[in-house]
């Protein structure tokens, strides 16, 4: 069994890391690592895990586990791995955003790889370090992706998107305080979103001459999970030439299909998969793009990343029940 | 008092009609038209009037009311018409859209006036029968009609929307069951909602040479009431010049009125206020625009339209409690 | 114009106060204190006022208004008025707990009177000091009291109510923020709610001889505003004796009413209005009482108290548009 | 691998199934049958199923299934096993309540057994014929049976519980429309529901002399999944006491649990768990129970029943991630 370590026990990606691996067939949680909860049971927090689980959070550190998970703020896991060694064969995969850029890829010894499995699969399974894409940006790029594979992005991009509040993370705040949320709609950071440099990154991967802009205007939803994404961008192709496109571009995923219904949100929540749907008006093509933020967009590309690095089923240990209702 | 008849009176927009009227100085219910429920208690169908109002639906119509509220489907204010004849002196308020577009404006011997009150106040005070605009169209246009005032919109509008689930009627249906829309997002008809034609039609009217495309993504939210819109453009002016031109356009508007701070929704929940926000990024201005689908967007506009035809204050009966949460 | 000082001006119910006055025809805001708040508009926190209200909070008080609405955190009643001197002739209404029980009423040289108009209107009358009931208390007296003005409260009262999360203050908490209540169901101090004290003294004061037991589970609701409360206990009449005896009693209730029909909670928010429902199951009497927590249960009933304390029609200022939706 | 024939496949309790089903390990289905449906791809209906699976809904029956689920409303199992013939080897489960009673639960050649594996997991795993229990019989007995086991219920017990929108099944209705269910609340078919049968049997099959009253009330929630319950009854033991045989009497369940924390509903959603708190108030025990109405009560315990009844690990299938936001 693979052994995991999982630094930042507390928060949203971390217990969701933890209900994914308590199933897993092939790895074992060796550590949840949270020292304002060391001593508790992880299930005083994660209060769904009564029942699952009598593992308590540490804080003490394993530094030969076989895969390290960092759920930390961003910025937070340059300062942790400044003041913690690890093995040498400890793989690692930060759910930050503090190695997703190319000018901020190399730490220490360590080259870490942008772990969007849909982009380069093949770079991830020989990779040691991953940094996990954002949820937005995960959203966002497979929608742009198959596009950008065919050098067709040569006008602006017009995104609007909308997550769930536990994309906020877990601190209280204002905007996360139930009386307010409830019912309400609003925008925020428009066209500004950090997520944008990596989206650009990639596209520009797949795109070399890409220089239009994107525009992304992020929302905060009234619901707790999940990502709702529509984008259009000029497309002179005929709407079956761009299904056949994004078909054939994802004919290998495991977890992200192309429907010929239009979409909705609750078709993902609770799962690691990405939906695709496209809608052709005129010359523009509309692209939505469906996930579940905390999964697809965080802890559930994790793990199918850390299925990739250890030479696993990239399917194992994610084949959940949606929720759906 | 003014003697007022509402037409098609179980409706979302019939209801908000006779919670404001009981309350309105000035204008008294003399008659709600339903054929389904003539003889039961408005009550019965308006379950919040329980201690506020004892009279019934009536299959009754009476000719001689002063000014008549139609709240039918689409369509069928034309058929109503035909079928129904009131007094001369009866002005006619219709919540519907068949008479809000330049094509459609004449019918038998009355001609309509678009009641947008904000775009041209004088007329509506002298006219007799009024086409009550629509509810996305309300917030779409309060946001643009300052820029076509100056000639500005010269080129595509953005606009993203949602809007909740109110603005599909009282019809269950699939979207609007409660497990399904609960905690749910999706868009609707993309770049084709019916309110564009009256939306260019106003923009037109304003600036005469107006042909850029407006591109309208509406959605629906997981809530009862509201709508939250934003668009952006190409603005080569200031942010400054732009608050300004909003502000000098709204000056005299009763209920629109120019936020510095960024907007949410449940600003405006329950009130008749329209709500804008502006901001800049780049050489796009960004507007945001919220009101309640249900009153600014509906029939707190058609009061507001009823007051300004009868030579009263245009807030009164308007002065609301806001929900807020 | 009555002149009106509100203290505590940041949180709900000083929010719904100020709502409620700006409409009011014959009272005026003379200051909102809020020490963290001063110098800021009042439309910075209660944003839906934009556009309503162009007053700043301040942190000085003017020690000649006409009424002074309490609106601080439990215990911090006694503190503020402990602290702050008043002219003899300004009225207080206190929404805190502070001074509601027999034991607590004498303060300094003023006696608070028990506000709830339904138990005692006339003292409200000619009182000058008044103690505004607690939410739960007002939905469940309303629900008990015409049992005890008959003396049939003569078994235990099993309730069982569900109150927004308004109910919880504007403090950031676990159980307020978004992603935990969203969706979610939970009960808090089950059977030792600090309302049971005005509750049984209440019914006391009409039934002497009480001395069963009243059982209270309360629940939090994953809603913003409102109570839903169900009571019963053991009641040997008819179902229709109970009807004519909660009518008889609510005869000259302006805000309270007996329904024929079953109730939900939405009937009631943004009203000031309690509804009653009186069911028969054997020898049990189910009685269900909906409020809006902020209003009937908070600010509504204290600008009812005002203006019975000031001789005005009971109603004024609170004729309200429901939401319903 | 055991084939599965789902009858009744379009509703809430089919889909689960399916979804749970596509993931079990010794599991196939075999076919969905739904005639108004059949030709459809099941993804078409539960559209989370998108990239899961391809089957079509049928209106053909596989008489030679190893296992058929009845996902039928209430007295159509009768109806449909009155019409269809299936092997002898074919094992039922019945979701409906048509054989859940001692006097209904032979038909035709079959006896069902009560399927509450918690009460009988020896009869279960013998029997061919499973009456699948409702959904709050199984909160609630889950609540009381330790009690009945001992011969501790001898005074009359108050429920209180609330489910979400999915109990009301998929059909439209007034109450499940969106606008109306949104942030309501309501009780419905207070002390008479339907489930009292089933709770009241197996109370008198662990405690063959009680004759207290169950008082059940029943309320419709604004979630869509989940039950959460809350129960007291006289308990002269102590709070150690009532632990103490609550675990014991749990210690073999596999998915029902004591929490020594105050519960929440959120903590069961999307898992087959059912939690259980303890509190004590004078002479009064408080039980709390939740669970997932569509799993712990319906689908989920259907597949426990599967599992039992074939000889596999009860939890075969069933280790879900929890959905907690």
């Amino acid at each position: 069994m693979i052994q995991v370590g999982i630094i930042g026990g507390a928060g949203y990606t971390a217990g969701e890391l933890v209900r994914l691996l308590i199933n897993h067939p092939h790895a074992e949680i060796n550590f949840v690592y949270s020292t304002s909860n060391a001593g508790n049971k992880i299930s005083k927090i994660h209060q769904d895990l009564i029942g699952s689980l009598e593992l308590e959070f540490t804080d003490t550190i394993n530094p030969e586990v076989d895969v390290l998970f960092l759920c930390l703020g961003h910025g937070n896991s340059v300062k942790f791995l400044s003041e913690n060694t690890f093995s040498n064969t400890t793989k690692i995969i930060d759910l930050g955003n503090d190695f997703r850029l190319e000018k901020d890829k190399v730490f220490q010894d360590k080259t870490f790889v942008y772990g969007l499995p849909e982009l380069q699969k093949e770079a991830i399974k020989s990779a040691n370090y991953i940094a996990n894409p954002g949820c937005f940006a995960t959203a966002i790029q497979l929608a742009l992706l198959p596009l950008a594979s065919e050098g067709l992005i040569n006008s602006d991009v017009h995104i609007n998107a909308v997550t769930g509040a536990t994309g906020a993370g877990t601190s209280l705040s204002a905007t996360t305080h139930y009386t307010w949320r409830d019912n309400n709609f609003s925008y925020y950071k428009p066209f500004t979103h950090q997520h944008l440099g990596e989206i650009n990154q990639s596209v520009k991967q797949l795109q070399n001459a890409f220089d239009s802009e994107i525009l992304f205007m992020p929302n905060r939803g009234n619901f707790s999970r999940g990502i709702f994404a529509t984008l259009y961008t000029d497309f002179q192709g005929s709407l079956e030439g761009a299904k056949n496109l994004y078909k054939e571009f994802y004919k290998d995923a495991e977890f992200t299909f192309v429907s010929e219904d239009e979409l909705h949100l609750k078709q993902v929540v609770n799962t690691n998969k990405c939906l695709i749907h496209l809608h052709k008006h005129g010359d523009k093509l509309l692209v939505t793009s469906v996930i579940d933020n905390l999964l697809k967009g965080a802890s559930g590309q994790a793990i199918q990343n850390m299925n990739l690095m250890f030479g696993m089923e990239e399917t194992e240990g994610l084949h959940l029940k949606a929720t759906y209702f």
